[in-house]
Parts: structure tokens; sequence; C-alpha cells
């Protein structure tokens, strides 16, 4: 392997180990010699990537925030069933929080009081607009119905989603399909008009079942998002 | 004051104190000095109530826990409208989070890495089982509508409060009267029978606009929670 390549794998192994650590006990008490220790590296080679434990931080919120980028890909406008889409989203977005130390990290980070002392980081902020860009495709696009208010909508599924993240770090059964899709048969025949409403999956069209893609997450993550569309197109059109 | 009463004084006002502490810095960088110090005692007389942090920070739970049951009261099967008290429960619930810094840290406790590895402590089961019981007792007085499943509703109102919660630390609209309201009028319309839905108040009935309560909140809440009732028996008998 060449060096370079030895020094990013490096540098990932480290951000990976940073935030199992932060996860489980906290940025305060997160020490640079377990991280390093984990990661199997000396705290010099840490030092070389990486200055200081307020660095590693932000490594673990930009890694997290590019994964969340990718989950949620651009809003859903080129896809015939918008809120599809978001249910699908929502679904993946879980799928990811239980098996993806990163992203679980990312998000936990932002409600660490001796991480972001008021600002809570910048996963929630991302995630709450995706939603409402979401919702207002879909609310275009025909899927909503006339009586939702788009900020209500977008409010209670952020604030379900931030609730599935917190109780998923006391019980994993919150960051399940089932759980996801018991929301969303509740929310669904509230929230889509009469067009649409019989056409739509609760479980979310077209996700894998599997665990998360390893390897290039990019290409893994736009061939899901592609196969969502075209279940969505295939609902379209039928 | 007698002795006695000045050191059940300096007992609350030390609880009040570290709460405040845990939920600004986290439970991991809160200090017994900065405790002490707030409270206008010396440390000398924070050792005399409790020997260590970890006592204060279960002192704050029992703390919260105890408010948690006072703003929750008993199941409201008293109620001719159960669903009603719930609404009324989440909007009081919310309130007391915006203003009792007790209850918002018993909590943030709860996903304090540094505090319950794991466990999440008493608060959100304690909540989610209130949750759940008031929806069996407006399920059995047939408030709710026909195909909604009680866990599936309950997991819904739990998450979305977590995430009010969660959310307030960073902005304290999450906290308000309007996002409560929001919330309850998109998911009255999906969770109410046709009998009772149109008697339900997404606002809260009964509640008092001003702030919480201060001095004997056991009074204060219970006369509350017979005025909600009182409110609820009106539209009974309307």
């Amino acid at each position: 392997m060449a060096k370079q390549d030895r020094a990013v794998r490096t540098r990932q192994e480290l951000i990976r180990c940073a935030a199992e650590t932060f996860y489980r006990r906290g940025f305060a008490l997160s020490s640079l010699s377990e991280i390093s220790g984990k990661a199997g590296v000396s705290t010099g080679a840490l030092n070389f990537h990486f200055q200081s434990k307020r660095e590693l931080g932000e490594a673990v919120e930009v890694a997290a925030s590019e994964t969340l980028r990718r989950i949620t890909g651009p809003r859903p406008s080129h896809c015939p069933v918008p809120l599809q889409a978001l249910v699908d989203t929502t679904h993946e977005l879980a799928r990811y929080l239980s098996e993806d130390p990163i992203l679980r990290a990312g998000f936990s980070l932002g409600h660490d009081a001796a991480w972001s002392a008021g600002d809570g980081g910048p996963l929630w902020p991302q995630w709450e607009s995706w939603v409402l860009g979401a919702l207002a495709v879909a609310g275009e696009a025909g899927n909503l119905a006339a009586d939702v208010a788009l900020d209500d909508a977008g409010a209670a599924v952020t604030a379900a989603v931030v609730g599935f993240e917190v109780l998923g770090r006391i019980d994993a059964r919150w960051f399940s399909h089932r759980t996801v899709t018991h929301f969303w048969e509740l929310m669904l025949p509230r929230l889509a008009s009469t067009e649409i409403g019989g056409e739509l999956d609760a479980g979310g069209a077209g996700a894998p079942a599997g665990p998360a893609p390893r390897g290039d997450a990019v290409a893994v993550c736009r061939a899901q998002g592609e196969r969502r569309c075209q279940v969505a197109k295939d609902r379209g059109a039928a």
C-alpha cells in the first residue's frame, strides 16, 4: 500500500474509533489515548492527523454530515411520489443510525453539552431542513392532504426522528424497521392526499433488507436512491 | 428559621444549582465547587448533604421524577375525555421543561453518556409508561379511532416529546405552546374517534397561560389537574 493510502486509512480509522468512544463515553470523558489505542496507532500518529480532541470531534461531525447528505440525497423532486421518498429516507436514516457509528456519534454530539454548548451542531438542522424541503416537494406534487401545514408536519417528523435517535441509545428497538413503519402507518393516513394514500408503503419502497452498505457508500447509496425512485416511478405509472 | 428548615432549604438549593450545572455543562464537566458556589455555600456544607457528584445526580433524578409524577398525575380514568387529558398533560410537560431546571436536567441526564451509560435513567420510561396507560384509558373510553394501535400512537407521542426536549436545548421554540399545539393539530384528526374529534382542543383545555407554578407545586398541580378534568367534564356534559 502506498504511504499516502495508509495515511488516509489511518485517518478514517481514527475518526471511526473517536466516534465510537464519543458515543459511548460522551465527549468530555473520551481520551485521546483510548482512541489511538482502539485504532492501533501511537498517540504520536494520532497527533500527526489531529492536533486536539476538538479537531477529532469536528472530523466526526463533518463525516457524519457527509453520510447524512448521501442518505437524503437531493430533494426528491424527480420522483413521481415524493412523499414515498421521504418515508424511504427516514427508514434509511434509522437503519444507518443503528449500524453506522460515525453517523450516530455525529447526531449525539449535537446534544452532548460538553461538545456543543447551546448550538446543537450541524446534523439536526441539516435533517430538519431536508425534511421541510421534501415535504414542500410532496406538497407541490399533490401528495399532501389539503389541511396539512408543511411546518407542522416537518416539526412532527423531525421531532419523532430525534426521539428515535435518542431513545435508540437506550433500546435499539427505536431504530428498528418496525418502529419506523408503525410511525408512518400512523402518520400517512393523516398526511397523504386521498389521491396517493393507497399507493404509499409505510415500510419503505425498495429499501434493501440487508445491513447498511460498506465500502463505496456513495455508489451504493446512489444505487439505492435510483432503486427507490424506480419503485416510485413504477407506482406512478401503474 | 429553625436549623432543620435551613438544612432542607440548603439541600433543595443545592439540587437546583446542580441541575442547572449538569444541564449546561453535562455531568462530566460539572464540578462540586461550581455547584456549591452557585448555591452560596461552602464545599463542606455541600459534602454534609451529598458525599459525591453521583449522589447529587441521583437527587436531581429523584426530584425530576417526582415533578413528572405530579405533572402526569394518575391515569386520567376519571375524566370523561381522557384523550384531552393526554393533550393537556403534554402541554404541561412542555411548559415545565421550558421553566423547571430540575425537570429539564432529569430528562437530559438520561441521554448524557457520562451519567447513564446505556440505561437512559428513569424519566423517559416513566413518561412512556404513562403515555401508554393514558392511551389505553382513552381507548377504553372510545376516544380513539378504531384503526389506531395503542403501541404505535404511544411510540409516536413518546418519540415526539423526546424530540421536543432534545431540540428545545438548541432552540426554545420546541418547548413552546405553539409547537405542541401544532403537533396535536396534526395528530388528533388521526388519533381521535369521530365521536369526540370535534370536542378536542389541540391547544390544551384549561391549562393556565402563566408561568409554571412556584411554591407548593403539589397543591398547584393538583388544582391544575382538577381544573383540566372539570373542563373535560363540562365538555362531556355539554
